[in-house]
């Protein structure tokens, strides 16, 4: 456990993997993590164990989708000590035939995976820009650089999410905020994959599966990088992915 | 005046320029063509030089974001006569700081060049797959691949429509229905951009902007590439263009 | 066949397929084809065919990686009549283990697929700019974007050849010179590939594979595009391929 | 000074700034470090640093492009303690008008700046294959991605360098080597740059350079990683550069 720091990490999409592991990762580094998610008691195994490890954790249900929710957490949490970081994770992997792609399927990935990830670098750079300085980072997925079948509404939102990202990074940057959008282009190790791998008659490679913590770490180095060399973009992938 | 087809090519986002030549272009090609765009009141000029010219126009005022608007616009069409081309044009290029960048405007951004294209791509998809075949092509632009300070509403959409693209292109290519996305890398040569130039002191250099009819050529032979060598990407630039 | 033109058309690297489909469709639109190959005995059948059908080939033995050669080649063919386009074809598809890729490989590969390009490509912008205008187009593969397990070689050569036509766009664009890039990513329809796959213990899908003369159709659009709506690089792929 | 491994890295292109900063790096984390560098005296100065701060370096006069001289400095290298890490950073910018580009010109930045990388890359995994690990990176740069008038030798080296760096970590990630290409895409803070700047009668921005030991640190992180969240490709700039 770190010292503690006068300064917060917001995440949105504090789910049980990624978003988790990057909570306890930055908690276990003295910032006070403010974690976000649809369903506020879904967080608090989360906080018990962030809070159990010396580590200090503010849950908040949260629509991510909703400006004003969006706008109030990151006011919040700026106002309980600077916001320092914003790491926008929210996953909506969807796959239906186009035919079948209901005009509101489309829409609600978009808001989850791109809509609500600008508000949420918007709210942050709001916050990160009055103080000039902060990092936002933004989850990517194989479907952001690669359309398919099956992918026309989680990959549009992905690209998109990823345009916001390229577009505020080349916008803040030289105002000293540092965004970033991580491509995390494989399984994570998960009970829910390997269930899912074994349903479909198969078997886990565990050489194929990413551990939460290692993607954890990885936003950690990102934020972590001198300003004269920040990366833009990355992709993460285990080592016996095909790709 | 090419021989009358038994065809239609529809055209969403029929406006002055790109989309009003390729409305031309595969109207003098014998098409009955479909023009949609929001103001029908609009359309009344192409209607006429098509007519005049001895093509066949129907004018339609619609809002590309209505799903059922869509969905009658494309029925009509495609009871008029069996629909062979969709071409989606709608443009909605905006440059705002981020943070005066409204949900109401990234919102708006998103329905009116993304949203929209699935819309329309889905609903052409639907009548060309009962009958084995069609073109289906999307409007892309510079923002289509790359962000850019003030970017973030218009660059996601337009990397979104790309991913709508690419994901009909690999789900509908195999049963016969051809998917493109053209990236327009320059200014079209308009009165309207003309004049923004000039207002901006400068002097327009022909050799940078694309007349309408060249664009629309493009399209023209998109669809009538043979099948065993369907492109679904290209871009367009004129030659004195820095890119 | 169309009327003669005084014009020359370069193909390097006019095989059996791809090059020899090109050098036909050039040929039957009026050119005179210069058709450069390895050896010159290979190229008979193709001169024959050309001229069966009214039209004229002058047909060259040629190592497209010697300077003097390709120089000695455009020079030539400037001279019979004003050199409009080159098309630079070689190909060099090979696949290693990355241990067993010899620095020979590597070498020969490079200078085959690139390296001459390079040539091919300088010394037809020497004939082209003291003329002001001028169509240059290379054959790309899915390997100009995409390496892999044994492809070293092979795609270094490919993705180094991309580089020439993009910069060569770039200079040359405002100078009138049009350089496209196509990529073609399948396999073409020739008695080789199908017995490839027939070997293979499979069948070859006619709808997986291109027929050259496609192929060598979209060159000549390339080269017949108005120079305010140049394209720089496209895909070509057969409607049934998974990509 | 961290505690001796037994262990090497092996830098080719162990300049004064990036190369040598790597250098520094792995050897005050305990590697025992080989240099190599076309000229050995140049690379006093490094060793004798190294040195002084406790740490072990073994500076070998190298040309990168002899397989021979490549081949005995692995060996070397693998000898003397396991070669962990193998880092090929040599350079070779430069910028000349196509028609200027003299064959000459186009093969030696071939020779430096991709050939020699496949050479260094196909000899470290020689040896790390053999025992199961290893890190092998390439220094990438701005024209690893993107072509420009006066690049083509640059450009198309640089992005065939990224195909064989790609080709490496798709063909070796599932034998548990790690390759990565860094896009180093800016200045280095250098007196040589500072110069260069100056003469052109600006005044360098330090907000678009970025320091050696920046550098150095991304590729000390990236050797770091765990197998299971491997990063094959990432962009470096300095916060202030516009892109």
């Amino acid at each position: 456990m770190a010292a503690k720091r006068n300064a917060t990490a917001a995440i949105i999409g504090a789910g049980d993997y990624i978003g988790g592991a990057i909570a306890k990762k930055f908690a276990a580094e003295g910032y006070t993590v403010f974690a976000g998610r649809r369903t506020a008691d879904k967080l608090l195994s989360l906080k018990n164990e962030i809070e159990g490890a010396g580590g200090a954790c503010v849950a908040r249900g949260l629509d991510a989708r909703k400006e004003d929710e969006v706008t109030a957490f990151m006011a919040e949490a700026d106002a309980h000590a600077p916001l320092e970081v914003v790491i926008f994770n929210v996953g909506a992997n969807v796959n239906f035939p186009l035919l079948d792609t209901t005009e509101r399927v489309f829409r609600k990935v978009w808001e989850m995976a791109c809509y609500s990830g600008f508000l949420a670098g918007r709210e942050a750079a709001r916050h990160m820009l009055a103080r000039g300085q902060g990092s936002i980072f933004f989850t990517g997925a194989t479907a952001s650089l690669r359309g398919g079948p099956g992918y026309a509404a989680f990959a549009s939102a992905k690209f998109g999410l990823r345009a916001v990202a390229q577009s505020m990074a080349r916008e803040l940057g030289p105002q000293n905020i540092h965004v970033a959008h991580l491509v995390i282009d494989a399984g994570v190790d998960t009970a829910f994959v390997r269930e899912r791998i074994k349903a479909a008659g198969g078997e886990a490679d565990p050489g194929q599966l990413m551990s939460p913590m290692s993607i954890a770490e990885t936003y950690w180095q990102l934020h972590n990088q001198t300003r004269d060399a920040w990366t833009h973009e990355l992709d993460i992938r285990p080592y016996r992915e095909r790709w």
